[in-house]
């Protein structure tokens, strides 16, 4: 880029960064740390749309504006947005707060570096490796690869194309039409990324073949033997199976030994899309619930589900010992990936994905589990199975909860028009729309359930 | 998860985030924002991966730490991260802290949400679309539809599924092998990610059909119209063309307008790979080396980059006002986006991308652009032309700098080895390595610029 303009003074003032980043951050201890996690504040602000923006006066405009209107803006921001930290907050499979992963956040947004050289990232390249062999541990492999991605879809998009590229390696340069037509297999329990996933990576929907799930929403295994002849009939190659540890609306845990029989029987890759459950593994008591993962080709697991690391931090972890990921997806740029490098360039990670840049997501989950430890982790899981068991047993206490579940679209409005509360609902099969309970938040205790039952009550005591 | 184990008691202490949270911030401020950012300051500090791995003991275990020892950890990891704030890193297309926008990243990180509701993330669905809305009426749209992408080449990536989508809304559900097989034109020149892209979406990487480009890495039209009737006489459909605006190495504009006029003729998406040089779309002064811009059907533009935003941030945006983007990625999750909610569901923006988590990444960019104005991001690109300008005029008035080229591999060590300062290099056609200089970051001076000189001089003098 080169003009002759005169050149212009925007020196860099570290008293004026420092005294901003300074006022920001007492903001955030303020109305995040303290009053977003207090039980008495409400969980949300609620706004129709249009007033919302009115109230944000969004638009970008030439002139600056102040730091005295930049730190009203962050007040504003923070008030009118969820807080995902309250102990109300039970709306998505994240919630609450850990004090050392967000302290990981914010070195890392500091450093603003990317995940794929060793020269700009020394020190995460080697920590990333680390925290994956840790969770491959937890999953039963003493080696293998992995890497982590934006969000588990991608994560399983990932492992559908490693499966296909191992079976097909031409289909990397000559593309689908060079192969057979290919089907994989899953129930409709499932994360609706695997289909989003057949589509983007060009297999089309069609191509996911439904299995049968039972009346607890757990993939039959000789519906799987079934639907993988019926395909073989068609003409159709079986490559796949995506099995889910902790599934989205029921929380099922697929008969993983079982499935993995079948695929090992017929050569198929298998991929458990354990986003949810993986963090069941560092259970002693509840990770039989993932037997046979460790006979698994690949496992999505996402920390920043039920441990809390913060989004996103979504591992895809292999068994592979064969380079598969970089194969797969490598293209050796010359401008990144020189070969002519003074260190080993087997550091330079960042063609393993598809990505060029990429956030980086280890020092968040790596500076957590060393201040908890693992056994810190651990007693968080516990917890969560211990909690859930309480609101079952509670529920049963109570009369109508069948009924008010049918009304759960008013209740839902209700709730976050007043702000007391966030728990999301869907219809499933033959069922009308349900509460999903979700207990995920370290932070919660026995009174935030007692408090989520009697609040349905109390919105739906007129219906 | 159910179970009959006592509860635990995880209570949150918020007087113990915050003072962890107080403290690591502390860190921040004296070691990135101070100390990163000084030009006295090393770059990076270099250590052999084994050395670091010992210096970092990264190892996680079943026993949590003190706070004193997280803390210890927190500065371990700055010290041995390279500053990527510094004024003398010149290694990527990103450099340079931008105090607003890691403002803006650390409210992000506390708020932990996902930006696929308006549910959940309010303030964020409508910041999304304004931060949007101005992005495209830079590139001359006033109307259109876009989003935030983890990254330029998942951003290129949806152009292109978006394009076959287009011509054929069968894919989606039928897959490749179902249509015809496909060609998509670009140059060399090119970032790697359109390779990649094709690879990942099964289209392989044979449909990448390579444009000439002159010599000073722009586009040739004449050749793209020779390859696209080649491509027809062989059967292939042409679908796409995708230009680049600021080139990875050479920092080349294709010439849009001729570009966009071979497209009309033959009815080919076009898609402007952008990255770099959106941001050029800023200086009226620049701005004319995109002209014809406003003719494409897509663009990828990454704020992270001469803008400072922080990684990631990237944006996709569309001339499409079909709903395009719902239509071929969207998949209707009953869990997520029920059709049955009390707000227009219209503003829940998740099923337009093929991720299910999407983190904020919006926030950053719009606090930079209230505080600085579009004036003043104007002056950032006005002053990293001006630079680049004057570092030419000296570079004429130095014997020896071709010659310094071509060793460029030696002096990277040394320089890096030293932690003098950063900066990338590379082969390109029948040219050795030479190196890549970045004029990216905002605080750099001419001083910045003599010293580059002056140092890779230094550095070479005995070769």
């Amino acid at each position: 880029m080169a003009d002759s303009k005169p050149l212009l003074s925007l020196d860099w003032d570290p008293v004026a960064a420092e005294a901003l980043l300074r006022d920001v951050f007492g903001i955030v201890v303020d109305e995040v740390v303290w009053k977003g996690t207090r039980a008495t504040e409400k969980v949300c602000e609620w706004k129709e749309p249009e007033e919302l923006k009115q109230l944000l006066d969004l638009e970008l405009r030439s002139q600056g504006e102040s730091q005295k209107q930049i730190l009203e803006r962050c007040q504003a921001v923070i008030r009118y947005s969820v807080k995902t930290c309250h102990p109300r907050f039970f709306n998505q499979l994240f919630s609450g707060l850990d004090p050392h992963a967000l302290a990981g956040r914010i070195v890392t947004e500091s450093l603003n570096t990317s995940q794929y050289t060793y020269e700009i990232a020394p020190v995460f390249v080697l920590m990333e490796e680390e925290v994956l062999k840790k969770l491959r541990a937890l999953v039963g492999w003493s080696s293998g690869d992995g890497v982590f991605c934006p969000g588990g879809s991608i994560s399983n998009m990932y492992a559908v194309n490693l499966a296909r590229y191992q079976r097909y390696p031409d289909c990397k340069q000559r593309g689908l039409r060079a192969l057979p037509p290919l089907a994989l297999f899953t129930t409709n329990e499932c994360h609706y990324s695997i289909k989003k996933g057949a589509a983007f990576l060009g297999l089309g929907t069609d191509s996911v073949r439904v299995v049968m799930a039972d009346e607890r929403g757990k993939m039959i295994p000789e519906d799987l033997e079934r639907q993988i002849s019926l395909a073989e009939a068609e003409g159709v190659v079986p490559f796949l199976v995506s099995a889910t540890s902790g599934t989205t609306v029921l929380g099922a845990f697929d008969p993983l030994e079982a499935i993995a029989d079948v695929c090992q029987h017929h050569g198929l890759w298998l991929h458990v899309d354990a986003a949810w459950g993986g963090s069941v593994l560092l259970s002693q008591t509840h990770r039989h619930l993932l037997d046979g993962i460790q006979r698994a080709d690949s496992v999505a697991w996402n920390p920043h589900k039920l441990l809390t690391a913060g989004l996103q931090c979504s591992a895809l972890l292999l068994r592979d010992t064969t380079n598969l990921l970089k194969r797969c997806h490598g293209s050796q740029a010359s401008y990144l990936f020189q070969q002519d490098k003074f260190y080993d360039v087997a550091l330079d990670t960042g063609d393993k994905v598809v990505q060029c840049g990429r956030r980086v997501d280890c020092l968040k989950l790596w500076l957590m589990w060393k201040a908890q430890g693992g056994q810190g982790l651990e007693r968080r899981v516990d917890q969560a199975f211990a909690l859930a068991g309480y609101l079952v047993e509670e529920m049963k206490k109570r009369e109508g909860f069948e009924l008010v579940m049918e009304v759960a679209p008013v209740l839902k409005e209700r709730m976050v028009k007043e702000g007391s509360m966030m728990i999301g609902y869907q219809p499933h099969g033959t069922r009308g729309n349900f509460f999903r309970m979700i207990v995920a938040n370290p932070a919660l205790t026995q009174a935030d359930l007692d408090f989520l039952l009697d609040e349905l009550e109390r919105l739906g005591q007129d219906l």
